[in-house]
């Protein structure tokens, strides 16, 4: 593959340091304002932007194509994941998603019913952090055109400025908490491709983390917060890395990866650690109340499998102390190893 | 066509009646939570949705995915009317646009040239009402999945409760301001696609309307506005009339066509009522100050061919009085007649 020839190629939307490389070069280089009122813009790369009010409030808002293929796999649908990955943006900011714009683009043809579906799981997601749907558009084109349907969801939140949390916040000695099992998302949309997905007990962990931050938040301070998606822990956990300066010290036996997951990333030779999650958070806490948070976060309805999986060192790198007492750097993958995932 | 079988056709997509039918049966049947703290939202089907602060201020927020076909055409191209199409959509509410969210899903192969023009081309369109572009999302798929490329922006603007303007505040005896040709963007489509766009001087209309918002509002009261977009005039005025209960009554003689418009339609049979605008608005305006409105409308860059076309009656229907001194209504189009217009 030739990363940088006239073209654009599928690595260009992987989520990896290619698509990271086009959207300095071609995207942010081109454009002339990227922030409202110094709030968190397009430069910073977070998770969401943030619109400061005239006093001590502040607007999050983020946007997110989803184009998921199959639309409808083993543990959820392109509605769902349409709604989660949008309220989960706004999520890991640190504040409570309110409301949706959703845009729907549908291929000439698509059956209703099916549509209807994917949007009572759009609903369902909502209604489990109390987000209201508020704006929406429709667009049809013709079938030869587009396969099955892409949506399109933008969301806001509104909340206290000192309760924002960036992605670039890891302070030295931080613990880090993930909040449950790697790869399932990425490892269900792959064997569901594969014609394995329903003999296998994979499901995808789809699903809003808004109630595992507000758990969090209740007994201590995030520091800095990503949502594992495109690229999967070894993306988010290198962002958090270089964008704070510091390192990581993980330690695998804490990492949880579901036998399921485990035995499909094998015969498939795809790197779990490289795989979009879809309902999980990497969090660092200051270390006085990393147990009082991890205890808060298991809890929750997805929390339960929540670990402290290492802390924050000096260091530049993500390294790891493996099961077998050796060391590995974990390094940003250079795409997700999973196409239309999300 | 059959609009009520089992499957999705192009008109559900099209801006007129069946969409609506859709809307309503589909989406907002199933979608538990539609407004956030009183606001309007998406059972209102306005331009865009509003969630009110805890003080006299209000967050206006709208989303449009934008498949136009083709991307590059007389006028203007998608990066162009991605801007303008959410930034009006936030303006005739109102408010001035603050801001931009931007998600791209482009098709494996797409030509970097080209992507870097669009991005161009969108933020300068952001730069003539001083709007940023603060999150994204960039998403690559097969070639064969999709032609071309999907933007779906979302935007953001805040603003005072008092200064929101609905599309359903029309009162009796209000003028309707038209502010220019119309028809203009639709038919520089058509007739780009049916091979001789570049050989009229037919031009889309796709810019941003902010500032004549902005003049007309320094001079008195916008009742009711709209940005007569997908289905045209047509479609905007019925629903400004259907929504707030009155009628209308128009002059064909004040409703401006250039020339090349109307050859075009005339040529292909397409009524220039029913098409696309993109740099327009139709507003109600209180009458005692709707000629200053007008004139500082006239005076601002859009805004020089600006008309007062009509009034609001007691009436239900939208009637025009016609140049030949006949009456004509004007129905709700069933769905724009150009496809993939914006």
């Amino acid at each position: 593959m030739n990363y940088n020839d006239d073209k654009i190629n599928m690595t260009h939307g992987a989520g990896g340091e290619v698509m990271q490389d086009m959207i300095s070069n071609v995207i942010l280089s081109n454009i002339t304002k990227t922030s409202v009122n110094g709030g968190i813009g397009l430069e910073q790369l977070d998770d969401s932007a943030t619109i400061p009010l005239y006093d001590d409030h502040v607007v999050v808002t983020t946007i997110d194509s989803h184009t998921v293929q199959p639309l409808f796999f083993p543990g959820g649908d392109i509605g769902r994941i349409s709604a989660a990955g949008t309220l989960n943006d706004i999520s890991v900011m640190g504040v409570k998603p309110l409301s949706l714009n959703n845009a729907m683009v549908i291929s000439e043809g698509f059956n209703k019913a099916d549509f209807e579906k994917i949007i009572k799981s759009m609903d369902e997601t909502c209604q489990e952090v109390g987000a209201a749907i508020i704006t929406g558009d429709t667009k049809v084109i013709d079938k030869d055109k587009l396969d099955g349907m892409i949506i399109t969801t933008a969301g806001i939140g509104i909340g206290k400025k000192e309760n924002i949390v960036s992605d670039a916040g890891l302070n030295e000695g931080d613990k880090i908490i993930l909040t449950g099992s790697i790869g399932d998302h990425g490892m269900a949309i792959m064997s569901q491709r594969e014609g394995f997905g329903y003999e296998t007990d994979l499901l995808s962990d789809v699903a809003p983390v808004w109630s595992m931050v507000e758990a969090a938040q209740s007994k201590g301070k995030i520091t800095a917060m990503k949502d594992p998606t495109r690229g999967g822990i070894a993306n988010a956990l290198n962002e958090m890395s270089d964008k704070s300066g510091f390192g990581l010290y993980l330690d695998e036996d804490k990492i949880p990866i579901k036998p399921a997951v485990h035995a499909v990333s094998e015969m498939l030779g795809i790197d779990p650690y490289e795989v979009a999650n879809e309902g999980k958070i990497v969090m660092g806490v200051e270390p006085d109340n990393a147990e009082a948070m991890l205890e808060a976060i298991k809890n929750t309805k997805y929390g339960a499998n929540a670990q402290i999986i290492g802390e924050v060192t000096k260091d530049k790198y993500v390294l790891m102390e493996t099961s077998f007492g050796g060391e590995r750097i974990i390094e940003p993958p250079i795409a997700d190893p999973v196409p239309r995932v999300c």
